[in-house]
């Protein structure tokens, strides 16, 4: 485990052998922590589920506990006392779903929210990871066209419309290895507190409860 | 409504139209009950589900806590911190959960076990209407038999044979109204305490949590 943590930019203009390596290193704890993210936000997802299942079946319950009074029994004699005690628990089981209700939301937004917020900004690191090695490919296309190039005289012009392109490949591989590094730098930044936001919010939500 | 609460045996053995007349609201009534019953039972059903998978949910949530420490993420720096409180946030869960399970053990035995157990008992009159109806078509099937006899002398035999029949028929049918007379009366007395039992569970099961 290298002690490092964060990629130096300057690495990513120099583009060494040891920068592209340290630099999988960082790609690897991506990858990781896009698949444990995704783990996470499946469990969490899955108890909001529940919690959200939880308030429609304390509603359905409460429903059907008002939906006596409405049955028209052949025999209703004492069911005067059953129907008020039924409102009654029906009131409730309202009161208690509007608790259910309360937590369900607070864990949609302050547990799985946040989750994927994360995944969505700072998990799209493979996004950068492609552009990046899209203008690495170019980069090394207009280079290996470039030694292509007769020596001859004549090919002046030629020889510098590629020395432009060649400028201009290496400019946007630049470009998007800054892009890159940064983003992975800002991933390994944002990690740790990451995992505590969405628990913290769990936490909230149940002492609220 | 008629302000009856019970069927009269003696009237199961007259077997009037007015005896049957009111037979048949106690049976509207039973029929009306086990309609309602259904339904509630699949409420209360639903809330234990909706409880059940909130313990499956929570389970899996602590677990995924901890398998962060088995990531082997490839840059680990400062992971100590976040295993140490990703363990202190699972075993939180994990005593959320046993409430939650508590919950839904009481929940299982106190309100829908109740229910189940009132469906199987009280509301089985069906099966003893059946066995009623049974008895009643023998009944009259022998004493078709009997009406049809010839008066001639020489039959004084057969006579003697199906006035037994007609007799033993009778019987089943009176032992058989008697029984189903008596379930439709423990339903009407049962009726209003097997609708609260379940509430009183709930109830209970909720203030323990």
């Amino acid at each position: 485990m290298p002690a490092v943590d964060k990629l130096l930019l300057e690495e990513a203009l120099q583009d060494s052998p040891q920068a592209r390596s340290l630099l999988s290193v960082f790609e690897e704890d991506a990858g990781t922590l896009t698949d444990y993210t995704n783990q996470l936000l499946q469990a969490m997802q899955r108890v909001y589920g529940a919690q959200n299942e939880m308030c429609l079946a304390t509603q359905q319950l409460s429903r059907q506990l008002l939906a006596y009074e409405k049955q028209n029994f052949a025999l209703g004699k004492g069911d005067e006392e059953v129907i008020s005690t039924l409102h009654y628990f029906s009131k409730v089981m309202d009161e208690l779903n509007g608790l259910h209700t309360e937590l369900a939301k607070q864990l949609a937004d302050t547990m799985v929210l946040p989750v994927i917020q994360f995944r969505e900004k700072d998990l799209t690191v493979s996004t950068l990871k492609d552009l990046f090695g899209l203008a690495s490919s170019e980069h090394d296309l207009s280079m290996a066209k470039y030694s292509r190039l007769p020596k001859k005289k004549e090919n002046e012009k030629a020889k510098t419309e590629i020395v432009k392109e060649v400028a201009a490949a290496r400019r946007k591989q630049h470009l998007s290895s800054l892009q890159y590094y940064c983003a992975l730098n800002a991933l390994q930044y944002r990690k740790r507190a990451a995992m505590m936001e969405p628990l913290i919010g769990f936490a909230h939500g149940q002492i609220n409860f």
